[in-house]
C-alpha cells in the first residue's frame, strides 16, 4: 500500500528549539518518530518530509497525486499566504489533512485565515505533537470508512 | 472518574435529517451510541446532551466545572455568535476541544469565524462523525499525558 | 390539512406598546386576530406563537417539519443576529416567509442585514399589520400553485 | 381614479427568456396581463410600463407625481446602483412598493443593498410573477386603510 | 415605591470565581448584598436577578415597564450581541443604566462595541463592584432630580 | 492631602451656552461649583481648570503625576482624537476617570471611540453633570477601598 | 463669446417642489433667470439645461468641448454615482464647476463621495441658488485672471 | 452568417481626442476601419456601435440574442458601474469577448473593478486598438473551435 | 456691524513659499490685502487671523460667538483631524463658511474628509484665493438674503 | 532575433490532468506545442519554462533583461501573492504580456486581484489555450507596431 | 553652519520617567546630552527642543526652514495623528529623519501608522537613545554626500 | 567572533540596473563593498548574501541562529508577503535589524506594511546604501551596548 506523506512546511525543522511555549519541546525527529511508532501500530507506512521553500512542498504534493495514500500537512507559515499550496491541494483526490501543533486562532490576526483549510478533508489544530497522530489515525477512519 | 461531557448546540438533534449532504445520514442517536462504544473501549464515561438554547449550553458549561474531566463541544451556529458560550469556556479549567461535522471552513463566510476556537484547547473539524471520536482520544491524550 | 405556524420574535408581545411610531398601535392579539379572519376566509387554520427565547423559536421551526403546512415568520431582532434560526429554516422544506412591520431598511445600519432573507420563500416588510396578511396570502399562491 | 403605475426595470423586456431558473418562464406580458386581470378583479386601472433606460425611469417616476395614485416598481439591476431613481420616489408623495422576482438576499453580494428599500412604502420580494400580484393588494389596502 | 430591578446575564453567577484578575474576588452573592445594604442607606428597595438566558434577560426588562422604577443592567456577554435587548430596553421609559464590572474598553476588540450603550440613561464602567454601587446612587438623582 | 485635579477639554468652556439639548444648561461654573459643594462634603479639595489646547492638557496631566491624588477628565473633542492625551494618562500612577456629560455612544459614528477608555481606570458617561459627582465619588472609594 | 453652459443632473426638473426642507422653494426656471440675470449683469451668455438620462448629460459634455467657454453642472445623484460624466469632464480643457445646492456633507453617507470633485477646477456646495451665481462669478474670475 | 457585434460606452466616440497619453491618438473611425480590415481579412462581418447612454447599450446587447454571432464590448466607464449591462450579458448566449484600450489595472483604484469580466468569455485589456483586433481573432477561435 | 472673521489654520503663514504648483504664489499677505479690498467694496470690515494652534482657532471661534457677523475658516490641516474645531463651529450661530486654496477632493485620500464639512453653511474649494473672496460674496448673499 | 520566453507558474505542469472543467484537457506540452507551432508561423522563437517555485520565476525574469525580446506570463497562484515577480517585471524593459487560462474574475475572490496586471502591457484571461496563442500574435504586433 | 534641529513631542520629556519597559530609563536630558556630546565628535551643533503643544512644533519646523540644516523629529503621539506637521514638513527643503525609541510597528495597530513616515527623508526606529544619534550620523552622510 | 549577516531578498540582484530613481545607481557588489570597508573600520567581519528565493533566506535565517553575532536584512518584496521570514526571524536570538533602500511608506500602499517590523530590533529606512552602514554601526552599539 501506499504511505502516508507526512509535510511540514517553513521553520518546522526548528520545532522544540525556537519559542517553546507555542510549539512545545519535542523536536522534529521527536514528531517524526512518535508518527513512525503510531504507524507500525497501524500497519501503514508514513513518509515524512521538511521543507522550507513553497515550490519543494508544492512539488511534493505533487508527487502524492501518485505516489501517496493520504497526505498529513502543517504548512506553518504557509498556511496563511500561499494560493499555490491550496491549488497544489485542490489538484489531489487523495485525502488531504490540515493539522497544527497550536491553536492558530488564539494568536495572531494573520494566523486565523488558512488558505487551506477550505479545500482539506479535515483541519486539527492545538494538540502538539498529538495533532499529527490523530490526523494519523484520521487517515484510516477515512479510508477504512469504519461505521461509528 | 469524572464522566467527560459532549455537548450539541442548535439544530444537532436534526443530525441526519436536514442537509445529509453537509452533515452526512448518521443522527444524534447514531452519534452518541458510536462515542459510547469508544468509551467503553477506552473505559471512560460520557454524558451526551443536545440543547437549541444558548442559555441552557452555559449552564452546561457551569455544571461541567465540577462535574466533568474534559469537554467536547459543538456549539452549531452558536460558534459564530455567541460570546457568552465563550466566556463560559474561559470559566472551565479542564479541557475543552471544538468539534464540527463538516469543514466549516468550506462554507458560508460567516461559517468561519469562531468565538471558540481561541479559547478551546483544539479544534477538529470536518470529519462527519469521526471529529467527536477523535476528540474522545484527544481528550484521553490529554489527560494521560502520554508522550509521544 | 395542516395549519400554518405564525412565529413571532423578542419584544413582539409588546407590539402596541413600545415605539408606536415605528410599528404602529396594534397589538399582538390585533394581529392574530386578524390573521385569523383572514385565515377563516381563506378557510386554512392558522396556529400563532410568541418567544423571546431565541431556543424555543428553533424548538417551534423544528415542530414544523412535520406539523405544519407553511411557516410565517417575524424574528424581531434575532433576525438579525440569529444563525441558529437560520439553520432552522434551512432544515425545512415546507415554505418560509419572512414579514417584518416596518421598513427594515429604513432604520439603523444593523438592521438592514437579515440572516434569514437568504434562505426563505420570499420577504415583505414594511406594511404594519398587513405584511402579515400578505404573507397568509402568499403561502395560500405558494401551495395551489395558481398560475398568473 | 388615477391608475396604478407599474414600472419595470433594464432587462426585465428579456423576463421568461433569461436566466429562467432564477425569475420563471413567463414572460413580461404574462406578467402585464395577470396584473391586469387581478386589477379587474380589485377594479382598479394599472399601467404597465419597462425600460432599459435610467432617466427614462426617472422621467415616468416624476409623471407619477400627477398621475398615479401608486407605484409598484422593480427596478432591476438599477435596484442597486441609482440614486437618481431613489430621489425620484422621495420626490413623490403617493405610496411606493418595490418588488423582485428573486429573493435577492440569496444572490450575489452587490445584489444585497437596494438604494430604493429605505424610501419605499414596502419590499416584497421572491415570489415571482406572485410579487406583482401581492404588491397590487398592498397598495389597495394602503389606500382604502382597511383596520386588521 | 417600586423597587430598583438590577440584571445581572451571563456567566455572572461565577462571579468571584472565574478570572478573579478580571473580575475581581467578591461573588454574586457578595455584590447583591453590597447592593442591598447601600439601598437600605438610600432607602429605596432592590430586585437582584441574574440569568444565562437572553430570552430570561428579555422577560424581566419587560417586566421593569410596570413593576420597577429603574433598571441597573450588567448584560455580560450579550452587551455585545444582543439587538434584543436594545429593543427591549427602547421599550422602556424607566431609566436604564448600563454597568460593567471591568473596562470593557481595554479588553478584547468585540468587547468594546455594546449594543446598549446607545439606549440607556447613562454608563458605568471599570469600578468592580462600585460600578453597581455608582448606578444605584445615579438612579436617585435621576429620580430626585437634584439639583447640582 | 493632594488634591483631585477635574480636566475638562475643548468647548466645554461654553458648557450651557451651547446645545443644551445635548449638554444641558447648566454652565462649567455651575459644574464647577457643584463639584466643590460635594468636595467639601466628602472632605477632600479639587482643583478645576479647562483648556481648548491640547498641549495644555497633556502639561496639566503630567503635573498631576506629582500633584494630584486622582485626576476626573473630560477630554471632550479630544477623547476621540489625541493619542497624546492617552499616552499622557498611561504616565501617571494615580487613578484617572473619563467622564462624559451625554451618552456619547448615542451619537456621531466618530463620537464612539475614545482614546482614553482603554487605558484609564473606569468611564462615566451620560448622567450630565452628575456624571463628574460620580466620578468624585468613585475617586474615593477607589482611594479608601472601602469593601462592599 | 461662447456661452457657459449650466447643466443640471437628474430631479432637477423638480426643484421647489420636492423636499423644499433641504433644496428650498426655488424652481428651475427661478433659478435660471437669477442665473440669466447675473449674466446679463456680467455681460457673458449663458445655456441653461437639465436631463434626467446621464447619456444626455454626457453629449451635453461633448458638446461643450467647441461651443461653450466655461461649465457649470449640478449633476444631481449622477455626482456620486457616475464615472462616465468623471470621463467626459475629464476630456474637456475649459474650466468646469461643481455646484451643489444643499450641502452635501451632512447628508447621507452615499452622498459624501463625488466622482467628479477630484476632476473639475473648483466646488461649490450649500447655498442654494447662491452656489450657482458664486460659480458663474467664478467662471469671470478664472477667464479673466484677475489678481487678487 | 451573423456579424459580430462591437460595442463601444461612453466617451469612446472622443477617442483619439481626449487624453492621448492614456488612450492613444486613433479615433473611434481609425479604430472601426482596423476592425473592418481585419474582419474582411477573416471574412466576417462586423457592426460597430458607440453609445454614452446605459440604456442603449443594454438595448443593444439585447439585439444580440437573435442578431449576432458574437459581442465585442469597450463598456467604457460603465465597465466600473454598470450591473444592467452585466446582467444584459449574462442573457446573451453567443461569445462576449470585454476589452479595455488602457490597463485598467494601471489606473484609478475605482476602474480596477469590472462588473462585466465576471460574466464574458474572455478579458483582453491594455493593448490600444490591437485590443480590438485581438478580440475579433479571438471570437473566430471560439467559433471555429480550432485546436490548438 | 460686526467684522466677518476669517481664520486660516496650521501652515497657511507659508502660503506663496511652499507647494506654490498646489497652493499658488500669494502670500498670506496678499490673501489678506485682496480680501481687504473686496470688504471696501463690499463696505464691511474684516479680522483675518492665522495660527498653527488648533486651541487657539478653537478659543478664536469662541469670540466669534459674540464678535462676529460671520465665520470664513480655511482650517488647513486640521479640516481633517479636528473634531474640537467641528464642535466650536457647532457652537455658532453666525454662518460659517469653509475655504480651500486647492481642490482637496484631487489629492491624497486622506484630504477627502472633512469634519468641517458637515456642519458649516456652506463650502468653496478649489479657486486659489478667489475661493476666500468668493466666500466673502457669499456672507453677503447670506445676510443681505438677496432674492435670486 | 532573441526569443520570446513564455513563463508558468505553480501548477501549471499539472495542466489537462487537474480541474479540467476550470483549466481544459490540453496538458502543459499541448500547450507548449501550439505556442511552437503559431512560432513557426510568425517565424520567431519562443522559450518555455515552467516552475513551482516562485524564485525561479524570478530568476527567468532576470535572464529575460537580456535574453528576450518579449515576455508572456502565467504566473498561477502567485499572481495574486507575489510583490518580488512584480518587481521583476518592473526591472523589464521589453515587453510582458499576462495571460491566464481561465476567467480568473468569475472565480474565488481571492483570484480577482493580480500584483502583475498594473504593471505588465496588457492582459488576456478567459481563452484557454488561446490566451497564450494571442498573446504570442500580440507581443509581434507591439514589436513592429504595425497601425491599425 | 546652521544648527541640526532636535524635536520632540508630547510626553518625551517623561523619558525615563514612564513606561521604562518601553522607552528605557534614560531621561530626556540624558538623550540631549548624548546627542551634544556626539554632535562634538563630529563638528557639528545641535539644538534639541521638546513641546506637548501641536502647534508649537509646527512653529518650530517652520523656523527651520532659514535656520537649521537638518531636522532629527521625534513626533511622540503626533506621529500618528497630525496631518499639520506632515504638512510643516512638506515644507522644509532641508533633510528630515523621523526616530522613534521604541519599535513603533510591534506595539498598538494605531501606532503603526505615522503621517511623517511619507514625507521625511527616512527612518529610524527601536533603537532607543541610539536612534537619535544614529539619525545624527545620517545627517551627515546625507550632507557630505560621502560615497559609500 | 562571528560574522554580521547581511540579507539581501529577491531583484535585489539587479540593484542599481533598475528603477535608479528609487534605488540609487549603486550595485550590490558596490554596497557590499561599502560594507565590508566600514566592517574593516569597525573590525568585525561581515557575510553578504542575496536570494530570490524564499525558501533560501528561511535557510539563512536558521544559519544565523549558530553561525552569527547579528543580522541586517533587508527582505525585498517578501518584506510584505513572507510570514515564513517574521516565524524564522523569531526563531533567532540575536539582533536583526531591517533596512530599506527606499523610503517604503512613501510608495505603493501595499508596500508599506512589513511583517518583519513587528519582531526586528529596529528599523532604518530611506537612505539608500548608507541604510546597510548605518545598520552596521548599529549592531555595533547594541552589542557594546555603550552608553548614550
Amino acid at each position: 500500500m501506499k504511505p502516508i506523506l507526512v509535510l511540514n512546511g517553513p521553520n518546522l525543522n526548528l520545532l522544540g528549539k525556537r519559542q517553546p511555549e507555542i510549539y512545545g519541546s519535542a523536536t522534529l525527529d521527536d514528531v517524526n518518530e512518535a508518527i513512525a511508532r503510531l504507524a507500525g501500530e497501524l500497519n501503514v507506512s508514513v513518509d515524512c518530509r521538511q521543507s522550507n521553500h513553497e515550490g519543494q512542498l508544492v512539488d511534493w504534493l505533487h508527487e502524492a497525486r501518485e505516489g501517496a495514500s493520504a497526505v498529513i500537512i502543517n504548512a506553518g507559515a504557509y498556511t496563511h499566504t500561499s494560493i499555490a499550496l491550496r491549488d497544489a491541494v485542490l489538484a489531489l483526490s487523495v485525502p488531504v489533512i490540515e493539522v497544527h501543533l497550536s491553536n492558530i486562532y488564539a494568536r495572531d490576526e494573520f494566523r486565523k485565515h488558512s488558505y487551506l483549510s477550505g479545500v482539506v478533508h479535515g483541519t486539527i489544530a492545538g494538540f502538539g505533537v498529538q495533532s499529527y497522530l490523530l490526523a494519523l489515525r484520521a487517515t484510516q477512519l477515512l479510508v477504512s470508512g469504519s461505521k461509528p
